[in-house]
């Protein structure tokens, strides 16, 4: 059940972003080129699925929410260009594909990941099937999550922390915003769109922090522990890079009992929201992924 | 009169940019430092003076408006960061002083630039003094003008024209995208967030479009014949680029005349509005400047 659901969602939204980043003509075309390569290359559309989830769960169709569950998506997707950037992370792959510098070169990706940013509020901001003031909160939200108290802060923290032997508690918060923050954006986010009450984006906060870091736990699992061909990606990758990360501080298997842990807590959170079923299942999926 | 109006915004424009991205502490503080380098190191608030300025014309408190000023501002001081990058236009300074990159690295310039752009849209949905369908209105405006349709558009057509022989009307295009529509987003978006009807918004338009143009015939002309100390920046860059420019195509008399002519024809736009004292002497005053 959750798979077919997850399967719907995913479809639902990669069909919303092939119309809201369309093929451009001349030398924009470059550019929307570059940009569609990353977007529609694949991922597992989990924001997108939280967002429109959540929005379900308070009432709405999900239909209505595609505009800010694709903007959520290229936020994230912008994100990954410019980290996979030489002066970041320097990575040639990404989802067993090459990264969008390596195929379009660095000054079109620097450019691509700034379009995706910006299409993504302009759609939020062109959407009409919600009322305007909880369209407003919602991309406010959205992008307070993305931005130097969220996700750029987290990437800051990444980058800065590089070589340093970060404490847990430094560990825990440069993920809580670097990889939490979009999640956060996704769970509350739908609530916001969906003119929630205060009790319920308070447990979409408690699910998304809960579930974004077992997530980040087991992602850590699997560079040590994974299968490069499931992952699409070499393995092995932190500890060539001497960065820090759950495994290196707490070692394998007290990580993969917090991802147990958390995953209760996440369950424990959905609780809150009537026909959980598609939360609580993928809450329990992600904890024994294997990519 | 328009210097003091000019300087009047400008410290409006500063002080509301200092409050809007506060130093932060800790590893986001290198992030702050990088953005607030940028975006509090001079510049002549072009853009939010006309944003206020049409803004006032149009019976709003030029005091309502400042987030959409100063986002605007944020997306013009990032679009010259990433610009200024080594993976594109590789330039050491920007205004007298180092470039972004050069005092933070390429990392945190690439996320300083991301940063300003995530801001300038939160900032401007933060906003409660006008009323939310005007507030929504100029935002997605504004990101149309700055995104792929607009001043990002241009910013890759540059780059993919270079080293080729572009058209004059190839040229054109290029430079009504990438410094024309930030240009448009000052003044139609002052308008639209006032409420202003259709034909102010075609007049604003016609006035952005030809001060727009001029303004940067203007900069073409100043790399040549202009002084590097009054300027801030070396000269003769176009030319060691072997960039065309509308000097390389069209001779620098000719360009002083479409100068002088474009600006004929945004004083009689402006000429929509009443009490238009600072746009008309605003547009004079960019045809002659110096720096």
């Amino acid at each position: 059940m959750p798979e077919q659901m997850m399967k719907r969602y995913a479809a639902m939204t990669e069909a919303a972003l092939d119309r809201y980043v369309p093929q451009e003509e001349g030398y924009a075309g470059r550019l929307t080129d570059a940009c569609r390569y990353s977007l529609l290359g694949g991922g597992k559309r989990l924001r997108p699925a939280l967002l429109l989830e959540f929005y379900r769960l308070c009432g709405g169709a999900p239909e209505d929410a595609l505009p800010f569950a694709c903007g959520l998506e290229m936020i994230h997707t912008y994100s990954l260009i410019h980290d996979d950037l030489p002066c970041m992370d320097n990575d040639d792959y990404r989802r067993g594909r090459l990264s969008n510098h390596k195929v379009y070169g660095e000054a079109v990706a620097t450019l691509a990941g700034d379009a995706l940013l910006n299409r993504a509020f302009e759609i939020m901001l062109s959407q009409t099937a919600v009322p305007t003031e909880r369209a407003v909160a919602a991309a406010a939200y959205i992008g307070r999550c993305s931005g130097v108290f969220g996700m750029i802060g987290g990437q800051i923290e990444d980058l800065l922390l590089e070589g340093k032997a970060p404490s847990e508690r430094e560990l825990l918060q440069m993920i809580s915003k670097k990889t939490g923050a979009l999640l956060r954006a996704a769970c509350v986010g739908g609530c916001l769109l969906a003119g929630a009450p205060q009790e319920k984006l308070e447990a979409a906060e408690q699910y998304a922090d809960t579930l974004g870091m077992a997530f980040q736990i087991r992602d850590d699992l699997l560079d040590v522990i994974g299968d490069s061909a499931a992952l699409g990606k070499a393995t092995g990758s932190d500890a060539a890079k001497q960065k820090s990360t759950f495994v290196s501080l707490c070692g394998q298997e007290e990580c993969q009992r917090r991802v147990d842990d958390l995953t209760v807590r996440a369950v424990r959170a959905a609780g809150a929201f009537e026909g959980n079923g598609f939360l609580t299942a993928l809450a329990r999926q992600l904890a024994r992924r294997d990519h």
